[in-house]
């Protein structure tokens, strides 16, 4: 099988390109094609919109390309979103999209016009402790559907996604439809004075009240805030979901670390 | 005229305090009633949600009270904003409410429930490098409505928030009817790529689509980027204008230092 990677986002650094490689080879169920836009820079991005684009754009349509593997977040898919979900090719119908953090704007925005996506690993997560288990799972999932990839507590129609990325969805063309699924989050390096803020935003929404239930994933490397903030992301999570009337439905075993468990958005009607 | 202080988001510091009453003496035409909820502190707010609540809806009840002015911003009006909008006695609609920062979801709440409110300084201001013109600016606009005070570039119905806050509100119950508006936005202490990110949620939203023109005030204290962004504020503002079709207005004399100027929000329809 042949897995597409391409960085919507930010760049890919060698090292994990490297590695990932070899850790494809190394089984010998896919074969890895990473565009070279994945190794772009332009300032924040890993190259000019035109070029995210067009690397996505490509790998989209190429038939021999069973899957898209976003190489990392960052910060800028949003950007090219929109653009990339329009007049899909039929190729672009027969693959799986798999990423997350950042990505979530691609997974919105693919999601809503009938693609297959998922939320899972990354490419550059090779790098962090104990990332090739990422990496393995991530391959798993696309090459094999592995059942053993994903979040365990997964028993419907379900959304994973970042919560500062779902809050700068919510309202734009590519919001996600919620209503009956389980709505899974999961944040990294934020205040928790911006944790309830957007929160507060998330459940705000209509749409997000509209869930079946609302799951946490991990909060990891918070920012210190200052004044100390009196409550934590569990107790902040519940008491928004208590305050919209959203059921929570404890944790998820997702989040931006090495143990990030895949969860596939599943069938949508676009 | 008797003018309360509350502090719906962070503690007031006493000195602060001290300043603006001083301020107000010297003018003689109003006196400054500093709630004493102003000075508490749990955590990051100027005490729990339930006392700041209740202070807020004190003055707002009090028929000698002619104006409430925010004490400062920080974080958490949103968390007590629809509740202290909800079941209005009179007195609360013979008055006005002043502040910008965090204040924006007051001000967006009690806009559109009818009230009078303005964009404009606040007493913690006065600590600011000039910050008594801030001060005088905004006594002169509570006092006489003074037109010194203004915003000059305001040539019919506007609103003025933190970007941030605004992205905020949208799609929550408190979202503002920006429709044939001017729409002025300034910030403070982000990173370039969250301003881009906010920027993109908020001119992907159809409400702020239907804006007469948007216009941008100060981008000041931007936190550094890793790496650097290739663009600035206007920048970035200009770029989401230009790809959502809304009319670029130029720059706007808001934002977070002694020179904000102050931005009624003019009659709703509750």
């Amino acid at each position: 099988m042949k897995i597409a990677i391409v960085a919507p986002s930010c760049s890919l650094k060698r090292e994990a390109a490297a590695l990932v490689v070899a850790i494809a080879a190394a089984r010998g169920d896919c074969e890895l094609a990473i565009h070279p836009q994945c190794f772009l820079s332009e300032g924040h991005f890993a190259g000019p919109d035109a070029a995210r684009l067009a690397a996505l754009r490509e790998t989209m349509a190429d038939p021999s390309v069973s899957a898209v593997w976003f190489a990392r977040g960052g910060y800028g898919s949003n950007r090219i979103a929109e653009a990339a979900a329009k007049d899909l090719p039929d190729a672009a119908r027969r693959k799986i999209y798999l990423g997350y953090s950042d990505a979530g704007f691609l997974l919105a925005a693919f999601h809503k016009v009938g693609l297959e996506v998922a939320h899972g690993p990354m490419p550059q997560d090779v790098l962090r402790t104990g990332g090739e288990a990422a990496v393995a799972r991530a391959l798993d999932y696309i090459v094999q559907r592995s059942d053993s990839a994903l979040e365990t507590g997964l028993d419907g129609p379900a959304m994973a996604f970042n919560l500062t990325v779902l809050s700068n969805l919510l309202g734009t063309a590519i919001e996600p439809d919620l209503a009956g699924r389980d709505l899974l989050i999961e944040e990294v390096s934020e205040q928790y004075y911006r944790i309830d803020r957007a929160m507060y935003h998330v459940t705000g929404n209509e749409g997000v009240r509209a869930v079946r239930r609302l799951r946490l994933g991990r909060v990891s490397d918070v920012i210190e805030n200052e004044p100390e903030f009196t409550s934590d992301g569990e107790a902040i999570v519940r008491d928004w979901c208590s305050r919209s009337g959203i059921a929570f439905g404890g944790q998820a075993d997702i989040g931006h670390d090495a143990g990030n468990k895949v969860v596939p958005f599943g069938p949508s009607e676009p």
